[in-house]
């Protein structure tokens, strides 16, 4: 049989990029402004600033006998873009989108965890591994689900 | 003289990157909602959305035949950053930016040229040559002050 | 007028990033195999090789004194899509497309020419400007139309 | 001692990038060409299309206390060209490759395993630690021999 | 409570780049000067060369529930900045840096780990997880402190 | 003819890129330490720094009717090696290079000037357009024999 020409170790970890652009800011609304701007800098800018995100998700599992696929990467893509692409891209994450809590920072950080929670339920016949989310060229985050 | 080890044929174009994040949205208000979104798309958000920019200017001359320099590349990097990042990095283009006039759709376009009338008084000693203006990985303008 | 506030030197290269998948092999049919791989090495490998292309397109024109467009970055995307990447991607170059004549070499730069054929009849409003094609991070063409 | 100015925690992994291009096309023999289609999409066209793919091994040890070598990166290089790359590159995966069994579809997934199949024998002094293989800017794998 | 909209599982891991030149040889002096070009090739040559290298930094923890920070990353830019960018960038790390030991190769691995020494003290709040560096577009290692 | 099916406008520029690692500093003899490191900051650290060097190489040309080639880009590659590569990489760029002149600044833009000179008499059966030379990511020159 074919797959016996690989080992019988088999888990690899499969990554799709996929991007979208938003502006938000960081603002605790408990906060004087003097106080934001103390902590957020230019961060905290009241009318907003923006990114360009790229978003990479990775899931584990074994690769199908036949098809080669630990998933169908163009399934990733879509269920990547219907569960967080759409609902993110060229939105406001301060105020437009229905599963950021308002008055939740959306940092990288909160950003990436959410994503794996909207993510994870999508998930079927492997495993979602890492959520791994770059803000700028010089800053990224990683989540695990731990 | 160690000039007359290079040709008389000395005209360098010299490039520096800076880079700045900023929110904006497409919006002619003169037009109503309908006609925005179907004219800009996601890009007419009354929220905004933003980009991470990347800046690339450049200027031309001569090598100076002792510091060979075109321009101290140090100096172009403080210019570009005095004359425009400041004035726009974390900042909303439709709302913050005095050199941005209000009603004037921030597009890729027009910011490469307002950019170009920023900074063309600032470049002594040799000739600003372009201005290329990265919105995001897939799209670019250059603008030559033709 | 918004207009004035821009100079009248208003000429703005506008550039789209589109990406393919492909195979070819560069093989001349009037020769042996032997010449074949003298001239063309690994690349005349008989059952073809493939690389993922990255084509940039570039039109010039002013900004429109309402939109801040060049051109709908939107509508230049739709476009290479239709004319070139429907055509090309996840195709063989040598058998597949119908505006690359069976027996011309599918090289970088004969493809470069060919797709500024494909796309300039597309372009309106103002004019395609440069085609520019990577084949490896490490080799390019650029054509102009000259 | 030099090698006491380092804690005696020194596990580091070092990675070495090399690239290859090839043809190749999901098909699975035993399935009409509607079934291929409807499951490999664009990716089963009978005339094959390819890849730039950028492949980056990790071998991990402790580094050598004279030389500062987890292993000397050039032989490195070495063996992963005698082992994988010249055995891919220009050729066509599913046809053209000793130990890449026919039949097998040639997923990334399923070139992962193969290749650290290849790889790990000639891997001496140090460890194997990753194949982490893209096949676009949008797509990669991860193996670790688990 | 926010907090309560994340799972309980909050380990986030966040990275920042930085980067530095320098020039450096690979030499061990109890060597001859053909042992020495034996083994480290062009890297031996006696008058140095150079680098251009990317640092990324990894720190673990969990989001602060109010302002969403595993970290300030401006507070981590500066820290990495302090205690190692303003020692190793335009210097010669064999001769420059005082926390490189005389002697010692100032290979990839060996500055990864060092690298670790400097900065894992000003690490409050969070933990320091990987160092990751990058020599070449082609060459990079990662330490873990393990 | 197949030529026929391309337009007589056949113009192409072709570029291809090749790498080098070099170490370098300003310094002016003439001056004081005092005034080096006035003009040239960190470049005047005496003990050298250096950095990874990206050059591209642009030649313009027609394609050849038969083989669709500008020029073969692995002579292209093989002729920068041997003119230019092969005498900078893993150098010091103010002693080591025989056709920098001593005491002339290794400045990006002074490189540009020198690498053509080298390359120009090399290139046959089709034009020299342009070198571009990356010393970082920020920081590029061109120059085309103007």
């Amino acid at each position: 049989m074919l797959a016996d020409k690989l080992s019988n170790k088999q888990m690899v970890y499969l990554t799709r990029r996929e991007r979208f652009n938003a502006a938000h800011k960081l603002w605790v609304a408990e906060w004087s402004e003097e106080k934001n701007i103390e902590w957020f800098g230019k961060c905290a800018n009241r009318n907003w600033h923006g990114h360009n995100y790229d978003l990479y998700v990775t899931v584990k599992g074994k690769p199908d006998p036949i098809t080669g696929f630990v998933m169908d990467v163009k399934d990733l893509s879509r269920i990547i873009k219907e569960a967080i692409i759409e609902k993110v891209d060229h939105c406001n994450l301060n105020l437009d989108v229905p599963f950021i809590p308002i008055g939740m920072q959306p940092t990288t950080e909160n950003l990436a965890i959410l994503f794996w929670q909207q993510l994870e339920p999508h998930i079927k016949g492997c495993e979602l591994h890492c959520i791994k989310l770059w803000e700028t060229e010089n800053i990224y985050v990683e989540y695990f689900g731990e």
